[in-house]
């Protein structure tokens, strides 16, 4: 039987203007819903990968809406709770040639931030995991949701199960009172794989470092828990030009990518979470720069399709990786 | 030159799914913007009176927006705020046939609930005003949106400015620990034109009648600045038929209307706003019954208008109260 | 073989907002085609009746794409002009419920106003037809249009052509400094199937009656080529819900039809034209009263039809007008 | 813990015109998913009945999506085959005012209809199960797929399971050589719960009565194995506006329910769906009146929903046997 | 007169997602009508080529609507025959960035596979044509319709008729038992010109050879009625950006056109009937290179177009060839 | 206060093909309304500049409909009138790939070509102006419009306001028997910057030059008023591709700008006004090359957003000058 793997997250509306219309143009909104650990749920669930994702709702028929949202994509939801108050969202305006995208947060006094502690049994959740995902995003949002994370990640290192961890700082989350690097470290230190870049380990691990495996080296030096490191490299021409690298730190060896040109680029809300739903099916299935290369190839393919999720297909991803079949049309 | 009215309200952002879809099916949503007493603004500027609306917006994209929808509905902006916070919203699925239109609310700590009184000089903003409109959602919202909406009916009632309330009373909202008798009587004791049925009289002015003349009577008595008091009735035989009549109070006499069959309905959103401003244009322009007739024509085309707004002409009004051109196919 | 009908006249575009929007909300309008002749045309096609319909384009891109929808239509287009131009427009807001159905024309100046007369030779286009169809509106366009109109008619009648006129007044155009009465009965006399009201019959021939059964006495006695003469009677409730009947003077009889309840009416546009079409064919395949509930039930089946067309078949038809499968689900 | 439904059929693609656009008009189709037995199904898992469905999809992206539906809408799809083959489909055009509906099949060939038997195994399947529902499409569809239903009916039989059938008889089905009289008698035979009118028993039974009632009578005795029968009455006004009421023959009692006036029907299909799912929830649930009064409110309701599947809750459907809210507007 | 052009082959239904959405997304397809041979009549039909294409509908809704868009097209349809069956399909999703465009068929089945080649006189077609086209499709699909390929060539041959084939090998359609060795050399040894690349000359004649121009030699001379040979060469940088070239081998002589650079291509569907449309247009008017040079302009401006069909211009593609307006904005 | 703008010109209403199809596909067209001199001051209201737009609207629900679309836009309205006749329209085909864009005008007796110069007092109207703009489409469109802005400028000089022109020679208009070299150089020689090419000098001022410098030499000779000269240059690779650069005379300087590589062009119409706005802004706010390379970078911006209005900030331009947050993602 396939691995089976716990997120841990909120779950966001997402609002988007008709394709590059600005909010003032637009009389309809696109609705998905999305959120960076559920994201990775969701590439992972349609890999065939068992998966489950713990979050909160509004009891309403917008979380319901939500809730059927991950069924759909194949997430295992047993575990959701249903609680007063209000579905975060964000709107979202597409940028395209050198215009910016941009996105308005609207997540403030969400149920996800009022979550109880209590209300999850981390025990019975992870029972029979292989590996549990979080994100810099939660410990961000409020004190419970910090709390929630910090019980999760202590279970799952009791219950020997692989931990990784995507940092994603976010300068403008963290008004509940604590800074990153009050939270953060406890929750990295814990974990096995980790996500992010020099200005996200400058943050959150208050590591700073000329280059990225001087980092590496630091991080793991401090941190013996985590073997494995990883981040993507974006170069942005325009909002629809984009090229895009990556690195992986494992083994006290750092493996560099291909480089892919983006052209014509789709939607790039979600290009990392596809990377790091590529990265843990990679490491899970793969060797070192396979994984790494099914990671980014993870991600190229989600710049070209709307919405949070990668829609695409382990076998496509793979004839990315092999160079096959690029952009052809398959009959 | 035309009457010059002062109107004073939250403005909400509307996101309505596409025909008589349930949240559960929509993939976009319809956007305007509306609000009680900005909707009675859109009106009256559409018939050529001078109106200013007076609200405070999120100071983003979103917030930018909806002053810009009123601004192209004729409504001066001038005396509109701009602060940090959010949009307040609503989530509405039109009903049909027999089931039930819903509206989830997502309005709570919204920048308008947070606007400061000293933000508004009400001697300057109502300076060449003739009318001020106010309704009972504003002080139900918080202690702020309470004290402003106080702030401005003192000073009307000092410029001897003609006050218009419409009680519009929603047990839902008031959570901020008043309650509407600790705060109502007030307002609407220094108000002149009253809309409002006996649920509204019994939760906001504590007053209890058999019927309608005599809660007015009642009502008339212990606030002797109103002179005018009127409702509409509503018969609904299922969402896309409703039958619509109403009744005014004024020179202690209960003038009372013809009923409407309203079939396929569109929009009941903002049907009793429409009948408020074309209460307040037949106060000014008409008498007694012509005045009623005109107000119920106007509440009756709003139900085939989708949108907050009532985009009809006073021409349109009075053809209806005319039994001119209805339903007809004018080239 | 079927029979070969002719027509002649001008097609329009049509801009329409989106379900029942007025023109102030409406961010994209939906294009069709259309005009009071050709639509009498596209019905007949539809029937397997070889059609023919004559008429002037813009030799533009617009122009074409109308020639595109005659041809979809199954109409002939071997006869059809295109010169320098405009095509003309009209824009159209469905009514709903008590609000009436608008139309704001812009025609004037169209390329079928200009075109000239020596563009179109009768005897060549008329050569093995059995019917010609003109009405009322193509004279009160322009002198030439009236030329051409007059030619055809007077060509027709040499080829003892059967040749029905739908009167069709609109005071608003006529605006090349003829009137009706200068210009009509000359092609009315020459005439053998008429459809039109008391008003009409007013306007356009100087000929008042108190009833239609007495109108129709004089008319046949002043014009004697007129053999039959027929009108609808609609009764308005609302927008969306009206009563139609008609009447059918024939062999100094006057036949009466049934009358049809009408309620969610879509689109009444073309509903007169498909009357025209279904009494042509019933004139030619069925007798009196057949013929006028046959030209009646295609008028009702149109009311629920989006667009100028009326897209149903003979069958369809015939079982409104046998009472077979109304409103039914048929697999 | 809630009752375990398990239900078998085949789904199709369901392509509708947009609004009421006839098949010519439509650029483009809307999508949905939609079977009688999977409308059932819907139903009850949004109910909280858990709920399995049993199918056969081609193993391509549609098959998947039609899969992902079934997840979506809360189904279980554990024991679902992906197989070669094609999906079944069907264009639908909704009619309107006197205009009829109509549906253009294309199901021949489907996987579905080539299941092998031996691919399911239904002690497996019904294991734990307390319903099991079918109906007459299925031993329709071909050789194959009578045979399937028949292993599942045999096996919930000996497995003591309560089983539902709706007859259904479609005379344009079966076309694989055998006839409903070969097949069907042996299927009822087996059921406790049918659904079915005058023209199913006839057909499917060669049992004719002149009344409901006495037909309930002679079933009953000949096949002593169901003990209760129902049926809806629908009196068809127009496309627009229909009469709906059922009854339900149970304890030797015909019970009999209110008449429901329905205008400005949405979408009939499921509606027969929404009553049989009402009518298991019903039995299981209420007692008789009550049972068959939730099933025609379910019924009654789906009428104003877009797509196959009758989304409204429980709650929903008792106010609408209680006549609470019908078409109100709830904030 | 112009040239008469007759063409034989399947139209499909195509039913593409929308933007680039991938299946599981869209919840509505855009539906248009296609089949390689059609594509090329609808190309030269636009060119003022008269045109007539030969196929088999179903004699339904579906049908009559492929036959509309066909005469919209301005494609003579006499000959077209209406028979029971199904309408062929294909699903299609367009491809992005370096994700791969993705159609699923589901033809099988078709009325027009089924067609009787007894339904076809091909001595009344050919009659005044001067130009017959066929594709390697038709055989493919079923005896009969090879059956029927194979008689319009013949009659073709006989009358003296200019035939060109595209050989466009399909490994996934010859399903009926026959290989294309069987039948092909047949078909293409009759045939004037013809359109492939290497691995349509290995599949179809058993044809190997390095280079084309070494292939064309050997198939001049062992087919010596083919007196043209041409393909397009394709390389694929992404799926939003292509480069295409073309050869033309004839006289003796491969001329090479230019190569056009494709970036922010919309819809490659049909790309090589434009092509083969050009061909045959430039072929009757104009010399060798000048003929290559329009075909692949033609191909190239299809790639900007939704839907199946080529909707430019003589003068359009022109002036891609002469490098003026590329791209441009026209007033 | 900000500077106080005064703009002259016709607004047309745009009627655009969805997405990039061609007049022959789309069923619906997308409407917004703009116009040369409005675009210019859409963008300056939206820099917070007062700014004032003087024209003519036909007096109905289209016209009312431009005049709220103004609004909206933050364009102050007070003086536009309101006459009988039509709007001006035109029809518009976005290119794609190697494929032009196609503009067809319909603009011909339009209520603005027909105003009465009598309807507007300039001494009021530019009372407390800083800067009046105009363009050569107007005085091209008629002699009454032409006289118009005629008047405007004039009183502008006479007042000492600042007045810019921009030349925009365009063949097809000029048809009411004025030709430019009548016209223009009267009104040039009044302004004082102008924007236009070498191609505009020769048929507005016939002044022939070698190159842009030389040009402006002879220009500021003959016509001292002008002291600023500018002008864009395009490179039109396709109509997705362009590159853009510009030039800017002052102080007997020529400037240059950068050149932008613009990839994925979303609609071009009205680049040209929004570096028209971009340069009046500039050159009231800033020196030289950053005037100039603030006008380019809302040009470039002008290419990625729908419709005719630069819907941009400021800071945006700014940043794009800077090179900060090209493409970006801003949260």
């Amino acid at each position: 039987m396939s691995k089976r793997v716990v997120t841990f997250g909120e779950v966001l509306m997402r609002l988007t203007t008709a394709s590059h219309e600005r909010f003032e143009q637009s009389n309809s909104y696109n609705i998905n819903f999305g959120g960076t650990e559920a994201n990775v749920a969701a590439s992972l669930a349609r890999w065939d990968v068992s998966t489950y994702h713990i979050t909160g709702f509004p009891n309403n028929a917008i979380g319901k809406t939500a809730n059927a949202y991950l069924k759909k994509s194949g997430i295992h939801t047993d575990y959701i709770k249903f609680i007063e108050g209000r579905m975060g969202l964000y709107f979202l305006e597409h940028g395209v040639m050198q215009r910016s995208s941009k996105i308005i947060y609207d997540r403030f006094h969400s149920s996800f931030s009022q979550l109880e502690p209590s209300l999850f049994d981390w025990n019975e959740i992870l029972k029979d995991a292989n590996w549990f995902h979080w994100t810099g995003i939660t410990p961000a949002i409020s004190a419970s949701a910090a709390q929630i994370c910090l019980n999760a990640i202590t279970t799952a290192q009791e219950l020997g199960i692989t931990i990784s961890g995507d940092i994603n700082y976010r300068r403008n989350l963290w008004q509940y009172g604590k800074s990153p690097l009050d939270i953060m470290p406890d929750l990295i230190s814990k974990s096995n794989v980790i996500v992010g870049g020099l200005t996200d380990f400058k943050n959150c691990l208050n590591i700073s470092a000329d280059n990225y495996e001087e980092a590496c080296k630091k991080i793991q030096k401090q941190y013996p828990n985590i073997h494995t490191i990883s981040n993507t490299h974006r170069e942005t021409i325009s909002a629809s030009h984009n090229k895009l690298s990556a690195v992986l730190w494992k083994n006290n060896t750092l493996y560099t990518s291909q480089t892919y040109d983006m052209q014509s680029i789709v939607d790039r809300i979600g290009g990392g979470d596809a990377f790091m739903a590529g990265l843990i099916y990679g490491l899970i299935h793969k060797e070192n720069t396979e994984a790494l290369e099914f990671a980014l190839a993870s991600s190229v393919l989600k710049h070209g399709i709307t919405g949070d999720a990668n829609l695409v297909s382990v076998e496509e991803v793979e004839q990315i990786v092999n160079g096959n079949n690029i952009g052809r049309l398959l009959r």
